[in-house]
């Protein structure tokens, strides 16, 4: 895209989760802002937003909405963006599009600054971020692939609820508290807000993120599985993945098994870990010091600890990987995406 | 043991989370008895305990409590069974120690009842109940072992805080309460209630559970690793674990990844599971039915879902294993080891 000093800019899906992270980091990060938009459904239209102290009214996303938009962050869901996306770019936009709708478009790059922000250039107006659990899974796994390669990854996610929007948040605290008091405990959006069936999500463990497919996965591990192969460019890697929807609000961790190509030296990989762009390795066993979710949340970093040698498999590894699903899962390396190209 | 027709049985750590659990278990099955001792630590006795509409006073477990004892159950701690069950055994009782003090000793049997009761019967004194996240495994394991062989096995797990005794519960709900009331949380007894460090549960993930050992692993992995070789009799077997606890009260929750020896049918996979002995298959994806940490506490069984064969590898077989870790994990097995010695 053209470098300019400024940027007119839209956000779709601005009341949302992901949406209000956005537009947090953009105000903090002094993102070159000319203009900006805060687009929503009809639903959420009319609603007001802070934005370095002003007021700005969210307006009803249409075609229209984005003349003379340079960028355009969507994260209101699959199907806005499958409606909007290419208006947008009709119109010169450059869409960075945080659902599913293109990620797995040929024609779209699918990128992590830490790993092939090399293909973000390569976009012809849409450029797809993954879904959260496989941004922080790949970004942590990239020194390691680069170094040693990768023969296969099994990962078992531990993931929050903030990754279902903000009305799961409210469900899971409503829960919460009604437990806590001996009341009904009734589920209201978990663990799919689109499906008949609500599971309770207070103090409990629910294997289902997303719908089933025909083999027995649900789409959020399809992503983790399918994602991982394009963002690494690697089609050979096996990659399987069973995600968990745990109660926590925000703050995804990974419990991550990895088997070589080449073998490894657990120091070296430790080294790795703690100089790669966008990593904090927190690997302390001694001192009780690893990753925790509740130690992420607010923070950009990917978060690696738990880093040991499988006791059966040489060339195996296993670590433990956490970050806030809402910013460097979703919002943070949408915006991140946005800083590189306009550098 | 003798066969008899009524039994005088001691639970020791009577008043703890599984104490409390093997006085209900073995009022509610009507196990034969004669005399009841309820024993514990110098810190609980006098205690009341309600059994069969009696009210029982906790005495302070001694070597002499267990004159003319037949059953002895001790779940007061290693260092209690350390110190009290060979003095039990001396006096004619038979040890049924729920603790790690003697799993990994080759002269003590480690027993679930689904695969090799027949080691019960070998005992010289002590039976040991492995540890609660090894035994669910394992028994859901065993017929799929035995028809297809298993030459790996990869686990994470989501282990309820029950696992940790009484005063974990309360120090969850406690935090959980801070944490909705926007108040400081403060952590006492989790992750390790005998280590200086304490960190948050409520919404969060710890990926500890015990201490940690020199290759990077924790005890409760070890356990884990080591007792499943054990009660499998097989050294082959390599097994890899990630322990982490999660914000349930009780129900622990397993996600294994399964390499079988031999190529296997996923229809027969779940007629094996449906038809184990202790297991109940509950997997229906379409109608987002799998098992569920608070569908599982009360209940005696193992429950199997997200039966599913791996994307990558032929022989990979995913499963979701879920129990009550205080009822299949600790006191049942430990009741049903007993009734299966006495019937």
């Amino acid at each position: 895209m053209q470098i300019k000093s400024s940027y007119n800019v839209a956000v779709v899906g601005a009341t949302g989760a992901v949406g209000t992270q956005i537009l947090r980091l953009i105000e903090e990060r002094n993102f070159p802002i000319n203009q900006l938009k805060c687009l929503s459904s009809a639903r959420s239209a009319g609603t007001k937003v802070v934005f370095k102290g002003q007021e700005i009214t969210v307006e009803e996303a249409k075609p229209e909405s984005f003349e003379g938009i340079d960028i355009a962050w969507f994260s209101a869901g699959g199907s806005v963006s499958k409606q909007l996306a290419p208006a947008a770019v009709e119109r010169g936009a450059l869409v960075i599009d945080n659902t599913n709708a293109y990620r797995m478009d040929p024609e779209v790059p699918l990128v992590v600054p830490e790993v092939n922000m090399n293909k973000a250039k390569e976009n012809k107006g849409i450029i797809a971020n993954p879904n959260c659990s496989t941004i922080q899974m790949v970004a942590a796994l990239k020194p390691l692939k680069d170094r040693f390669g990768i023969d296969r990854l099994i990962v078992s996610t531990y993931q929050a609820v903030s990754g279902a929007g903000s009305r799961a948040i409210n469900d899971l605290l409503n829960q919460t508290k009604a437990a806590l008091e001996g009341k009904e405990v009734k589920g209201e959006i978990l663990p799919v807000g689109s499906l008949p069936k609500k599971h309770q999500m207070a103090f409990n463990a629910i294997p289902q993120i997303d719908v089933f497919g025909e083999n027995g996965f649900t789409l959020e591990e399809m992503k983790m599985i399918r994602e991982t192969k394009k963002i690494f460019d690697d089609n050979e890697i096996a990659v399987s993945a069973t995600c968990v929807r745990i109660p926590v609000v925000s703050g995804h961790s990974e419990s991550v098994y990895i088997e070589t190509k080449e073998d490894f030296d657990l120091e070296e990989v430790k080294e790795l870990l703690a100089k790669a762009p966008g990593v904090v390795l927190v690997d302390n066993p001694s001192e009780q010091v690893y990753p925790l979710a509740t130690d992420a949340v607010g923070k950009l970093e990917v978060f690696v600890g738990r880093v040991r040698r499988d006791v059966a498999v040489a060339r195996g590894l296993h670590l433990w990987i956490v970050s806030d699903n809402l910013l460097k899962g979703a919002a943070w390396n949408a915006v991140q995406i946005a800083e590189n190209l306009t550098r």
